[in-house]
């Protein structure tokens, strides 16, 4: 299998900044929820019972064709800082890094397919592409769990499906995603009421970093709620339907700043562009934000757009487990701010500066 | 006598980076009040008599040999915005742009001597310089004085000596004082130790834009409180061993900073070159505290020190008046913020980058 420093020698798949609507939407992720119908949960497994089903599962996990030349590690083999690089490039939770012995991960080459063994249920498999991509996601991981359903003694209930751990996600267990870039809508303080209409139809808008409105980078992954009652492709095109209208309000929203208050734009792009060149210390918080701005910039045609692969990688590379992975040591939360301005100052060098004249508003003609 | 627009062309004697310490004392100033034996004080002159005053003493003073090719205008004579300019270059005090008829400016064309009519006295005089020079500047300003008691009755008591509008000036009527910069104290904390100290031994320390710790600019005015009971020379004297143990103070403070926490000077410095290059709107506080970094980034070679006279330019031009006078137009406070910004980007884009590694501290040798 693959190595922990090859493995993160690549960005993931998802940080490429490919795939359709890459501009607004960042990611798509899907999610399924498995158990073993034989094997108590792992919440209410005892250590034994828990590597008892890991041994159950991880070789079937292991030998799907998926995975390889993939990346497999128990949780207990993986020291913090390398668990917390996962957790950056969401390829495991932030739950299942907590988790001792019994929990373990496999993950793909390309890093858009990941499992988690012995997280809240004994199966969290999820497939992770870059852009705006549901029906992809969803074919790789029902790819996925087909062939492991073939073997494996899935719990499954007549009437209510799926069984899971908790039973939010009883029925389809499946989780649908997209995390989006929304920098119109909370500049133009649409957001709120973006978040509110989504929840009333079932789905919930959450800041990726940060809650509301204080969402950090103005990310935020839009994700069904329910999982029961509906079949997958309903639940998937549903969201799906939505997703398309907030990508359309953002661009409307971003045009519409650009026409209206074009100086407010280019204030924020110029001061984030300033400081992410020139400061010799900054917060991880401080840093996502700017880094919005310069994603939006290059959207808007205000900033050079050929490094658009650069300002993905840094939004992930900033982070402190991925700063510390690349200075090789623990940091002090002090030495971490340095090393990031440090390495924002030196990965921006080359970006060019943004316009410093309006470009032509859409619709109008150069006189 | 010179146009009003052929003064503000060029700019005032202390704008210039020149004369002693200019790293550390941007300028010096020496003031001396002085009134008519047989007019009542402009307080509380009627208009006519304030008229008669300035009929007395007007020619006198534009015919003083420093005045020659001046500047001379009534305070009726000039609009809103221009009193206004006069005020930010210290030409005039704020309480002099606000007189009706009977009040008088009289500015020489290097614009380092000035004389006011009926402001709070009758002739409120003050030679302002570059650099920290209170003895050219006492020189220059008493031989002013000289030439005009030869011909004009000031008021004067044998026991108290030169009697003035309010008690503050009586006897000597001088205020002499320094215009300092010192962010090494404000930064290391030591700022409120020193005013504090400065107080003990009567003497004013007091930001220019702002009060106390809040000061902007980093900008302080050291002067002495007391004009009676100590002849001139000896008030000088005083207050020039005290600026030059605080220009020590600031010396020290900046090499301890630079020695203790360079990560924290270059990340000021940086993020106010990154902003002022940057930035679309921007308000003239945190355009001063800005340009306050740069002024410092050049003092401690972290930043190209070729373009000193521009900082100290543009520590005047951003101000409302000037820019208003550069537009040609009043501006509501966003469109100053904007063409703020604008200016600034205009003339700092071709100021070299700061130093993105640390010099070699001073005492120490490269390896």
């Amino acid at each position: 299998m693959m190595r922990f420093s090859t493995l993160v020698r690549q960005p993931a798949a998802w940080m490429l900044p490919e795939g359709p609507h890459a501009d607004i939407v960042i990611s798509t992720r899907i999610r399924l929820a498995r158990n073993l119908a034989d094997r108590p949960f792992p919440g209410w497994a005892k250590k034994e019972e828990r590597i008892a089903s890991l041994n159950d599962l991880q070789p079937g996990v292991e030998g799907l064709a998926d995975m390889a030349d993939g990346f497999s590690a128990d949780l207990t083999k993986l020291d913090p800082l390398q668990k917390q690089v996962l957790v950056e490039r969401h390829l495991i939770s932030r739950e299942q890094a907590a988790k001792g012995p019994g929990s373990a991960a496999v993950i793909n080459r390309a890093q858009n397919l990941s499992i988690m063994i012995n997280e809240e249920d004994h199966l969290r498999m999820q497939a992770i592409l870059p852009g705006f991509d549901l029906g992809r996601a969803y074919q790789m991981l029902d790819a996925v769990d087909t062939r492991l359903e073939a073997t494996l003694p899935f719990a499954y209930h007549n009437e209510f499906g799926y069984l899971t751990a908790c039973p939010t996600n009883l029925g389809t267990g499946l989780r649908a995603s997209a995390m989006m870039h929304l920098p119109g809508l909370v500049l133009s303080e649409q957001i709120n009421q973006v978040i509110h209409s989504a929840n009333r139809i079932g789905l919930a808008v959450r800041g990726i970093y940060g809650e509301g409105t204080e969402a950090l980078a103005h990310l935020f992954q839009v994700s069904n709620q329910n999982t029961l009652g509906e079949p997958e492709p309903e639940i998937i095109s549903r969201l799906e339907k939505v997703i398309r209208q907030i990508i359309q309000r953002e661009h409307d929203a971003r045009q519409k700043l650009l026409q209206t208050n074009p100086t407010k734009v280019r204030d924020h792009l110029g001061r984030a562009y300033g400081v992410l060149r020139h400061a010799h210390t900054i917060e991880t918080k401080e840093a996502l934000n700017f880094l919005s701005m310069l994603r939006l910039g290059q959207d808007l045609a205000l900033l050079n757009p050929g490094n658009r692969l650069l300002i993905d990688h840094l939004l992930v590379e900033i982070q402190p487990a991925h700063l510390q992975l690349a200075a090789k040591r623990k940091l002090s939360p002090e030495d971490r701010d340095t090393l990031r301005a440090e390495l924002l100052r030196l990965h921006l060098r080359h970006l060019p500066e943004p316009e410093s004249t309006p470009p032509t508003p859409p619709g109008e003609t150069e006189s």
